[in-house]
């Protein structure tokens, strides 16, 4: 935790907040936070800055803050993602919302497996707390917007084009095609697919979608390792 | 698992295998392979090619192996990375076989807490497994080489220099740094630090060892990700 995210609910006046949750043990057991203490803190969807920890008992803690800067900026990508299987999942998530994506939309694929859809981990409150963890890891107050998309060829044919319009579109996928390029500067949207990849048929679709197959060479990637370094590359 | 990697142990014959352990039971639960299927398979050390299944039994199955082509290509590079957490390692272990990276020194440094060099995933047999495991992922049959330098300045003072001589020599360091250098062609140095970072300490002596600084932007990332997203933005 590389950065206190505050709730609304968290402020009992305008410049002060009381913990009493994971974040007040986290001040406790690994900052080893003490009276007088500063604090970086964000405010969910807000301004990041500082704390000055007021009162710190075993049970809760009060903090003043003054926020004061902008979060970092956010990628220009919307990411495209076939469910990846629950433990995956919710790493992805950490790791998309510490990499500043800003816009997610789970896909399905043939090659998912149906009980991935009935995953705990796809209920809002858990993306909402794996997304935290990768913005306090991150040092950014603003979390991605995820989508959930369960048809994919209806969605692939009917409302993908309008997403791609004015965007590089790719779609990552092994085999003899272009290699991913590096540092763009526009907007981008990229499809990357699950275990075992996407089948000829939905490449098809995404193509005629308007994303270009590109690869990242021969090694086959998990999939947090295959979004990490897409984006990386990209930007 | 892409790939079912043979230990020597495992031949009977010159193009025979025997199997009974996690790489039968992967075969049985998730490839629901049957007698005369074609497996994809490497020999540790050695090529890769393709397996017939010809016999498949409830504790053994048997393969008749044909190895012909060589593994893909590792990166020019050795990576020292400060020792992370032990939950971390075993995932970086893993990446890093599957990234391709040849060679990984494990270092201590100010922020690595002492505890972390008393777990078992250090011992060689934990590290093989994670390797293999990244191999597999990967499609490559050659595992890095792990190295553990416990202490830091003798390492660094000593032995690094020697090491960077005709490499690009790089340190990970958040800060008023250049960017890190994308598509670089040339063999690579690349120190990459603890959670919380190097201290200025260490980045001076890495510095003097012929370690550039260089930074990937004002996101922190975690040490998975931050080897990932630095190995994908330099080759």
């Amino acid at each position: 935790m590389n950065l206190l995210l505050l709730e609304d609910a968290d402020f009992v006046a305008a410049d002060r907040v009381v913990l009493r949750d994971r974040r007040l043990k986290h001040m406790q057991e690994v900052h080893r936070a003490e009276v007088g203490d500063s604090l970086r803190v964000g405010s969910i969807g807000g301004l990041l800055g500082s704390a000055e920890l007021l009162r710190l008992e075993a049970h809760e803690a009060e903090l003043r803050i003054t926020l004061d800067s902008a979060p970092p900026a956010k990628l220009p990508l919307t990411l495209l993602l076939a469910l990846p299987r629950p433990k995956m999942l919710r790493r992805v998530f950490q790791t998309v919302a510490t990499m500043g994506v800003p816009k997610v939309i789970l896909l399905n694929s043939y090659r998912v497996e149906k009980s991935f859809w009935q995953t705990p981990f796809l209920e809002p409150q858990a993306i909402r707390e794996q997304l935290i963890l990768g913005l306090e890891q991150a040092r950014d107050s603003v979390l991605p917007e995820i989508i959930i998309e369960k048809r994919f060829k209806p969605f692939v044919e009917d409302r993908l084009p309008e997403l791609v319009k004015d965007t590089m579109g790719l779609v990552g996928h092994p085999g003899n095609f272009p290699a991913c390029p590096r540092a763009v500067t526009g907007p981008v949207t990229l499809a990357i697919g699950p275990e075992g990849g996407w089948i000829p048929y939905e490449v098809d679709l995404l193509t005629k979608a308007g994303l270009q197959p590109v690869q990242l060479g021969e090694r086959i990637l998990r999939v947090e390792t295959a979004v990490t370094a897409l984006l990386a590359r990209l930007f």
